[in-house]
């Protein structure tokens, strides 16, 4: 049975791939893996949350192309993505065989992909890699771009590299198995392609939130390829965050220090870009680069998704002191990504002290 | 005062970089850093042995270009290769605020120069490199190439990346200090040079072995500049070992057998490379793609350069096991490289296991 799946093209040279999505999408696998010169041996990684629901059929989808898959199965959350678990997973490897030649496939969300991706970066100097992200907040956000990380016990994402997959399968099937809140943190993310970058997916987001949060097989398809390509286009001009990647980090200036201050798991990352975004759009209301009602819009929004608008127990001394120490500070420079209207950015390395610490403010419940 | 010093230049397209040769060539690195658009604070990661003799100039020739550098000094030795001592290393990179333009600077042998390219190239997602090798090993092969890594306890350099510097500093005045085997085992690495690609300095090794050994600078300056121009030919025409870069590797698969089974540190790498030059020359004889004198002359030279030909506590059968694990082994075929002549290669992939298993046994004492 022949599916047609829907194709993103991310164009990065002889780096391109292909993200494919679908209901059904994973099933392509098996044809994917036989058309490349890939070794017999594979390893699957994935969470004990994912592990359970779909490991045995990734593993049955590679061995219908001749490929014997070992699986690590890591514990989920965010404190699977270090150094101590790499480890771990790197013995798994080396035992099961794996040669420079064997891909590794991520199976999960955002931490199973950015774990994954350091792992296949780093063992034998870099081996193929594919991606499978099984919630939301992955399929828009982390199998996208080639960011892949741990964490250090000092920051988030501190110790990683660029590395692009060969492929990214999104099945939106995976979808249906995800709870709620993980339905609104992925959403977090797609409000922000819309403001950063194309503004009738926000319209779009504002008459069809219901819809939406349901997730309606045409809404979240619409929103899932429109995210990926937004996201697909930045990443092809800019690959290593020279420069325009830096408007994909709309709304995630305080998000980090409120992920941090807050206590990492306390707010999900698209929980904490929702609050960011609100500081965002404060500070561009104040510097006059847009209107108060776009403020407005932007916590409206939010609220309709389920998605919080402020941060609780975060002192604005600690949030402003960290982003400083934020991986897109330079020289103490901190760079913020604010809007004019939905579809547009406007980046400023100036804003002054009392602005941020007044949105900030703002931003505390 | 200006000093002219020698340039091989590594051709990688927008990575391309120079290795500055010379008696004083570090004091050039002031001028270089100044012409980068660095971050003014910067890493130094060196070792108990080398630190103490030249931290501090380097340090000042930093500050000199207005760089601020923090030092982190790792135990000497192979085991300092490890994710454990790069996680203390990220540590006192982000405690000394090093941002994504703050460049990390080696200053020492393989060991350093390894570890530190791994730190560089997952510190922030990679950040600007350079290197300062102080021992010839690592003049002539870790500093040239950009293959950085760290080991896993299950093997050598598992864990690791292809990540290019800047440029690389050779000071020939580094060299007076170190002690003599540590000349050998750069002596190893060179007389490869030769047997890959360059019959004339194969014999210019031969006739001038004593003036080498006693490191007469015009002889060592020499053999330096043609270590690391053979080295970054190959390198640039294959960065990513797909194919040529493979002949690289002659005597290297009995040399990791042999550092393996012999305990790592036991022999160092330009020693197990001499033995493994012997093994490879015995298969070469073996399939009469090399005369018998070949052989003779490569162990004649080693002797002549104090580097061992015979290997000591090793069992046939485990250094025949280990060859399969190598990272160069894929799908379970062993890539042999093998010379008819100095100067000329051949890599075979169906050696028979009872030539492979007879020239390890003429190798072992």
């Amino acid at each position: 049975m022949k599916k047609d799946f829907d194709i993103v093209r991310v164009e990065l040279g002889p780096d391109s791939y292909d993200i494919v999505i679908g209901s059904g999408a994973l099933d392509s696998l098996t044809g994917f893996v036989s058309g490349k010169k890939y070794s017999r041996s594979a390893l699957i990684i994935t969470d004990t949350n994912v592990g359970p629901l779909y490991a045995d059929r990734v593993k049955a989808l590679l061995a219908a192309a001749g490929i014997t898959a070992a699986v690590a199965t890591i514990p989920a959350g965010e404190a699977s993505k270090s150094l101590m678990v790499a480890e771990e997973v790197y013995t798994t490897a080396i035992e099961a065989g794996l040669d420079r030649h064997s891909p590794v496939i991520a199976l999960g969300g955002g931490v199973v992909g950015d774990l994954s991706g350091f792992i296949a970066a780093t063992y034998m100097r870099g081996v193929p890699f594919i991606q499978i992200p099984t919630s939301l907040l992955a399929d828009v956000d982390s199998s996208v771009g080639g960011k892949v990380a741990v964490n250090h016990r000092l920051g988030k994402n501190l110790i990683g590299a660029f590395y692009q997959p060969d492929a990214v399968f999104i099945d939106l099937d995976c979808l249906k198995t995800l709870p709620a809140r993980e339905i609104s943190t992925g959403l977090g993310e797609i409000v922000k392609y819309g403001i950063i970058s194309d503004a009738a997916m926000f319209d779009y987001l504002e008459e069809n939130a219901e819809a939406v949060k349901a997730l309606d097989t045409e809404a979240v398809r619409h929103l899932i390829i429109r995210s990926c390509e937004i996201k697909a286009d930045v990443v092809s001009r800019d690959e290593k965050e020279g420069g325009l990647r830096r408007i994909l980090n709309f709304g995630h200036t305080m998000a980090h220090a409120v992920e941090k201050e807050a206590g990492y798991g306390c707010y999900n990352h698209g929980e904490a870009v929702a609050i960011g975004m609100v500081c965002a759009a404060h500070i561009s209301a104040a510097l006059k680069l847009a209107d108060e009602a776009l403020l407005g819009r932007i916590e409206k929004l939010c609220r309709q998704l389920d998605l919080p608008t402020r941060v609780e127990n975060c002192t604005v001394d600690k949030m402003y002191e960290d982003i400083f120490h934020d991986k897109k500070t330079v020289n103490g420079v901190v760079s913020w990504v604010l809007t004019p209207c939905p579809g547009e950015t406007a980046i400023k390395n100036d804003v002054p002290e009392a602005i941020v610490r007044a949105a900030m403010t703002y931003c505390c419940a």
